[in-house]
């Protein structure tokens, strides 16, 4: 077989894969958001079978000597390239995984699923605690089968956010604790912004009416996309012309819709960006990582949609929208009550300086249950005492407190730092845009929107997986992660709005 | 091997078969009801992809010889014996397609819809006509390749109605013209009930809310499915809790919605009826055919929602629904104007009757191309005649004529006919039901339908694949199709609107 029969082989082996993929997240947003039901039993083992047969037609032994073949060809361009050996690298990772294992975590987080939303609803840490121990012990068996150089965290990362270590995470953290914590207390000892206008009542209809708006004006393009209701906002794709996004309302707190729309569109835009047309189901199409994809929709939820510039200019139209509970707030004032610092217990809820305590919090825990220096009886433990040490407030309950989040349940260890990280890089990305971009805030202040996309799809969208995060950021602002940037944004916005 | 285990293994074959068909099912939904329009093409690669995995676990080497072990072995009950031998059945029917034929067929076709769709958006037969030409060879090479006793068309009319002959066909159909045709002559010859309280503004959501009473009354479930919009309303399943319809609507005519939704529930009501979930991806968990299925959807539609009686139940909510449109029309007249018998172009705005005309035309028409008496030069003309001489009508144009219907255009020879032998079947059925349910009439006048349903599941639902259409209707009519049941049902109705 000559070289570039091989390629495209690979290729269509690659794209049918990805069709059982994309078929899966079809599937799936149904589930969400229109299954009657009844249905659940049968999309069950439907999502089920569409995922091992394409993780079978990915494992599977000719695929290993196809790789072999097209890594000794010098016929391949340096796009190819760089596509079979991102290629190589997923498929030696996957075949890592033996069958048994696949099959026992499968088993046990399916239950632990069950056992983490009965825990939660009765507030009581012992219903999921032989599961999540399953679980741990599960996962510290997969950092032996993936290997590691440093810390066997740094196993699980590599699904979230490659080349990521721990040493990395703990200074950044370091800076973080040592600089945004004292600076919230700061914030918390000084007057707080009225916000009560924001719990009037917002009918849902005219929300979306005026969250629509703001998402085209972003560029996201409903000829490719669509917003659904969902019990979770999350954003999907299921092909290079059809990225959609779901939303969730409270007629009673107008921002939960809007900045999940903005934060949806943002990954929306990201993967409209990507060459998938070009690279159907090849890393080149597809997004560099989990942490940098949450850049994406950080940027545009707060360096953008949480600016004073933006509501310059479309809180004249808001106020039309809602003038019954609107025209009497300033812009000013609105503008402070939708960057209000609260320290709170949910996640999903917090602001984004608080959010990173969160965030660390869950980290401490992960990393110390993969190494071994906790155990899971000791959470719930840990976890209080981190939230008064960091935020000042203790949950009462462990609903409030460790059960909060679905995460553990399905396995997943290593995904929360990719929150916080997804907005320290959405940080130092608007502070190059604003050197590169002349008259930034200005555009931003006209609702001219497309310069600052154009931007994102030449520098980050269009690289697909080509470049690792560092190496992203690197090129497209002279320097790897600086925490500065996000500190230095969060000083100069919340010192102007809490007159510190 | 074991017989039993073999069984498992034949049984979780067509079980992952069938998760790909629904999973396939559930894009081909949304597809219509919600995809934007960017996302067609890869849509169409995902269901190709879906499809020929399917396909190609059907017929590979190994399935054959497993079901050679399943039928030597002594150990199957007789549920499982059925089950082997219809996909013993089906099998050897999807053997007989070399891969190079169904390429091609799918080449041609996909082609043919976009040409078929300019052409009658130009109201241009000679645009279609060489693609129909080609269509209509590889359909001739289709008998040849499956093989038949009588009649080429037989060997296509076996994916609709398995056991139907053409002989059968005729036999039916010179009694619908000796006896239907010139009845409707006659029926025209008397004064029409005015129906122009149809058409004034009834608004969608309006529509919507009786329809969805209507369709709950019949007993659909919306735990088990739900309705969307579509251009075309259909009903699709996937999976044994999740059933569902799609209906389109006019708020100038408003029947339009209403008999869709109670015929689209009707074909949703079978197969929520079928016993999938013990049966999933098996024979005994399908429908009997295309034929019968139709048969559940008109009955519903025709005998039962375009009855005296059920209107008697619920004329008053739909009055009082819509009093500025309906609260002056008494009963009768409301009656009488749903179903006005009109000789029309349009296939599916026919109303009951005449509707058989136009069947009989296509199947004419079909079969002699099919036989090789005619070619597809000729359609046009044959076409027009026809319904001149049947319906005392001819089309202006091909848009009006043999251009309407999308069928030839995917390659579709011997569906037709299971529209009129749906209804047949469907007034046998409901004579049978009115002797076997005491006080028949009474139920439906009260809105209590669920002794019908009941009886529906037991004779007809439950039993899956296991008889043919002829078989099912001796065992639970007492004889095989006779089509004067229709007959007496027609005139018994009609006689009584149009007082013949």
């Amino acid at each position: 077989m000559k070289p570039e029969s091989s390629y495209d082989t690979y290729r269509s082996k690659l794209a049918k894969i990805a069709d059982l993929g994309f078929a899966g997240a079809v599937l799936g947003w149904d589930q969400q958001v229109y299954m009657p039901k009844n249905g659940a039993r049968a999309r069950g083992r439907q999502l089920a079978t569409l995922s091992t047969l394409g993780h079978e037609m990915f494992t599977d032994g000719g695929f290993g000597s196809l790789l072999d073949r097209l890594e000794s060809s010098a016929e391949l361009n340096s796009e190819q390239r760089i596509n079979v050996a991102l290629t190589r690298k997923d498929f030696e990772r996957k075949k890592k995984y033996p069958d048994a294992f696949v099959e026992k975590m499968s088993l046990v987080t399916s239950e632990a699923f069950g056992a983490w939303h009965e825990a939660r609803t009765k507030k009581d840490f012992s219903i999921f605690k032989p599961l999540l121990e399953q679980i741990v012990q599960l996962k510290r068996e997969e950092t032996r089968l993936l290997g590691y150089t440093h810390h066997p965290y740094e196993a699980l990362l590599e699904d979230y956010e490659p080349g990521l270590t721990v040493a990395k995470i703990d200074e950044v953290f370091d800076r973080v604790r040592k600089e945004l914590f004292p600076y919230i207390r700061q914030i918390l000892s000084r007057p707080q912004p009225d916000h009560s206008f924001l719990m009037k009542h917002y009918p849902k209809a005219k929300q979306w009416t005026f969250s629509e708006k703001m998402v085209r004006q972003m560029g996201y393009d409903f000829d490719s996309g669509r917003a659904d209701d969902a019990p979770h906002p999350f954003c999907t794709t299921f092909g290079p012309g059809d990225v959609r996004i779901t939303l969730r309302s409270d007629e009673h707190e107008f921002t939960m819709m809007l900045f999940a729309a903005i934060h949806e569109a943002g990954h929306g835009l990201y993967e409209l960006g990507l060459p998938l047309e070009e690279h159907y189901g090849l890393p080149l199409g597809s997004a560099l990582s989990l942490a940098f994809h949450e850049s994406q929709s950080r940027f545009w939820e707060n360096n953008i949609a949480r600016s004073l510039p933006y509501w310059k200019a479309n809180y004249p139209v808001l106020q039309q929208e809602f003038p019954e509970n609107l025209a009497s707030v300033p812009l000013d004032a609105f503008y402070r009550g939708v960057n209000r610092i609260e320290p709170s217990f949910i996640r999903v809820e917090a602001d984004e300086l608080t959010y990173h305590a969160h965030i660390y919090i869950r980290y401490l825990i992960e990393k110390a249950l993969i190494e071994g220096s906790i155990e899971v009886a000791d959470v719930p433990r840990v976890w209080n005492d981190r939230y008064e040490e960091f935020l000042g407030i203790r949950p009462s309950n462990d609903s409030e407190g460790c059960l909060q989040d679905i995460h553990w349940s399905y396995g997943s260890f290593g995904y929360f730092p990719t929150y916080s990280f997804g907005s320290f890089y959405a940080a130092q990305l608007a502070a190059a845009m604003k050197k590169q971009i002349s008259g930034f805030d200005g555009l931003v202040e006209q609702g001219n929107l497309a310069p600052i996309l154009e931007w994102l799809r030449t520098k980050v969208h269009s690289k697909g997986r080509s470049l690792n995060s560092e190496e992203l950021l690197i090129q497209t602002t002279g320097k790897g992660l600086d925490v500065g940037d996000f500190m230095d944004y969060a000083k100069s916005k919340y010192g102007s709005i809490y007159g510190l």
